[in-house]
């Protein structure tokens, strides 16, 4: 039986059988104690043995990270929980000796990196993968709950509108010995798709030819993108939400971004009480009042131009001058976001720092694009009113220089029963270490990629 | 309002607006009738309008596939519906011509995989990708109340103990420039992660470190194979799920496996009751029924030794002679499902033919390894229980030529509080086809990638 369901449904003087792993492990001369964990509840279970167990002298030498099984009674408890389990019998099932890298003590989070495959085992990362978790299926619920549907849209894409510099490259052809054609370029037809491939960054062209027979879709999955950066918020490999949806406005693309996230952010509370717990207590002291605040706060929504106003306003010596043409930095962002101590929408950026697909403004300057910038989180999700004027589209993706013949069935949904319509990205990472209170993306990722780092 | 929210909670007499599109228009001198959805629901709403309405010069104008909004109030219907609505106003909001692909008019399904983008407009690919959302959300809701946590494990990896044939290569170079060094070879510096880069196959090894950590996880994420194969059920990329139990053994895994595709059968029947109907109509008249002999059936558990006396004990001519010592033919699992009139659990396969990860049983001839071969479906999953003894995995490896000391992390899950688990794989389209009745895979998977074909 797993551990959380014995909490939830067992009382004192029931018997259980317990598989898992120990995870310290006191010792005395007559009993001991061992802190047991099967990693489906983050509570532990303390296990009492004495010189009545047959098999005493074995289980003393029993180590951290020995995998056992235990029969035995809930009995009162002499600490803090509500039972300890006596046991009856304890069954060595997989042996760890002390070459064992994960021991009961604080272990830094580099050091624990070079165990990736380790150290889901701490109670650190035991908190922040089930958040990881509760944050995931939250997504699913509240889509599916508002009639949305989930869209797997293809990795895999030929057509380089993305600019191939941003995407890796896919191939079956031998890199060793690639076959070149006359003229001396890669010959692509030993090429499992015969064409140059990549993988997209991005599944909101699909994600838009869902919506328009859909009217909701999201899609989840993994993204890649090939920026060659070392910072806390960059991987190479990384998962992303990308709902579309049709008959939507930029007031209504905000109302659901700010109805979604509560509505995780309260999941979470509910459902990882004491993975919150233990994380506001050794990784950020504000981490839970933070949520529960975030939770009951009204998002403001201000213009692009009235945050330049605002941070021009304001008596700080900033380190890039704020300006109504250019994008806002992170030292802004945090400005404008402890200025009015809530989540900040900003609307209506200047059109020639935003993508091709956006709607223009009618002042001719601005595109409804809107970023959600959020306390202690910065830029959590990005999104936009899409063109859906076929000649617009097709002028702003020329004054931008992207090559629309690339994707004709994209430039099709303007054609063919075209509606206005938003959609926005969020990045599933950025939102854990906001859930976590984690700083480097590192430790949100199972398996983290970066530049130069594929380990595993 | 969604169309489905009205169909829910609103009775005649109601105002509403709905936003969507025209399915199909029939004209009359004095009025109209337009069939309208929104993709919420797979129930359409007739609009009926007539002169009484200012542009009903206009609305007579509109074609099928245009985008409309429409007000009005919700009236005895006519039909078979339970009310229409009557229009006080039809607003344009996307136009479509004569030249829109879909027509209310029988289509191929070939030709529909030339309209990729448009053909989730159609009824029958409404049907199949509603479906294909309710079964992704049952696949998490099964898991999620069964304790399981969610695992992204990570599709980039460097080390090709896979073999490197069967993954796609992934890089940053220039592949009309690869850097070479002094002995000839590719110069990986220059690559993003600095090594020979792939994709993997699968998320098992990954999966079994997160195992050992929550003792029941699952994956659910994109998958890559780079099979030169044009069959109807081959895709070169495709959803899997891969589950892995700590604690469980082989008769455990089947207990797991049975009950959770009961489980996303019945949801999948109670949530696209609408979808099914149409389905069994147009595709598979035998759908409904098959489903939910699924549902209520006890699914049997033979050997493999079991299942080839019975292929040589029936009275057929095999094309495939069967065999203790070697796989079952499709031909094979075609007649063993029939011969039971049941999904068919078959164990302990010849250890030669399976992988080198699988637990070897006893008799030193067989692993622990399980199909689920199923009615009208063939094989659906497959799993084992895994080899968690540090030695002989290690010989097994050797035996089967598989380098260890690539997986040198995976190994070490042996080392430190190893335990007997097991795990299975279920391609997710394979699922789909079978809750579906379609029959191929390419009208399974939104925009399918196969040998030669990355389109869109």
């Amino acid at each position: 039986m797993d551990l959380i369901d014995i909490l939830k449904t067992k009382k004192i003087g029931d018997e259980v059988r317990v598989e898992g792993w120990i995870r310290n492990h006191r010792r005395q001369k007559e009993f001991g104690f061992i802190d047991f964990y099967d990693g489906t509840s983050f509570e532990t279970l303390q296990i009492v043995y004495d010189k009545t167990n047959a098999n005493f002298d074995e289980i003393q030498k029993m180590l951290v990270g020995c995998a056992i099984i235990v029969d035995g009674k809930l009995v009162e408890s002499s600490g803090n929980q509500e039972y300890e389990l006596k046991a009856s019998n304890v069954l060595l099932v997989g042996e760890c000796d002390e070459t064992y890298p994960i021991q009961p003590k604080r272990h830094t989070q580099e050091f624990l990196r070079s165990v990736a495959h380790l150290r889901p085992r701490t109670r650190l990362f035991q908190a922040v993968f089930k958040i990881r978790n509760l944050a995931a299926y939250a997504i699913h619920e509240y889509f599916q709950s508002h009639n949305y549907v989930y869209v797997h849209t293809p990795l895999f894409t030929t057509s380089d509108c993305e600019g191939e510099n941003q995407m890796f490259k896919v191939t079956t052809l031998d890199l060793e010995n690639i076959n070149k054609n006359e003229d001396g370029k890669v010959d692509y037809k030993a090429d499992l798709f015969g064409k140059p491939t990549f993988i997209t960054g991005t599944g909101q062209l699909h994600g838009e030819a869902y919506a328009m027979a859909f009217k909701k879709i999201y899609t989840f999955g993994p993204t890649f993108r090939t920026e060659n950066s070392n910072t806390k918020t960059h991987a190479n490999e990384f998962w992303m939400i990308e709902p579309e949806i049709a008959f939507c406005d930029l007031d209504g693309l905000m109302d659901i971004e700010e109805e979604m996230l509560k509505s995780i952010v309260s999941y979470v509370l509910k459902n990882g009480e004491e993975e919150i717990k233990f994380l506001n207590n050794f990784v950020d002291k504000n981490l839970k009042e933070k949520l529960e605040k975030l939770v009951n706060s009204n998002f403001v929504r201000i213009t692009h131009h009235e945050a330049v106003d605002l941070l021009k306003k304001a008596d700080i010596k900033w380190e890039f001058t704020p300006d109504y043409e250019s994008d806002i930095a992170k030292e802004h962002e945090k400005y404008i976001t402890e200025y009015y101590n809530a989540p900040v929408f900003i609307t209506n950026w200047p059109k020639d720092i935003k993508a091709w697909y956006m709607k223009e403004n009618s002042d001719g300057k601005t595109v409804a694009a809107v970023d959600l910038e959020v306390p202690g989180a910065g830029e959590l999700m990005g999104g936009s009113q899409r063109e859906e004027d076929y000649e617009k589209l097709v002028k702003r993706a020329e004054n931008l220089g992207v090559d629309t013949e690339l994707i004709d069935w994209f430039m099709d949904l303007r054609k063919y029963g075209s509606c206005y319509h938003s959609g926005f990205g969020m990045g599933f990472e950025r939102l854990i270490i906001y859930l976590t209170g984690v700083e480097n993306i590192r430790d949100v990722i199972p398996f983290p990629r970066t530049p130069g780092n594929c380990e595993y």
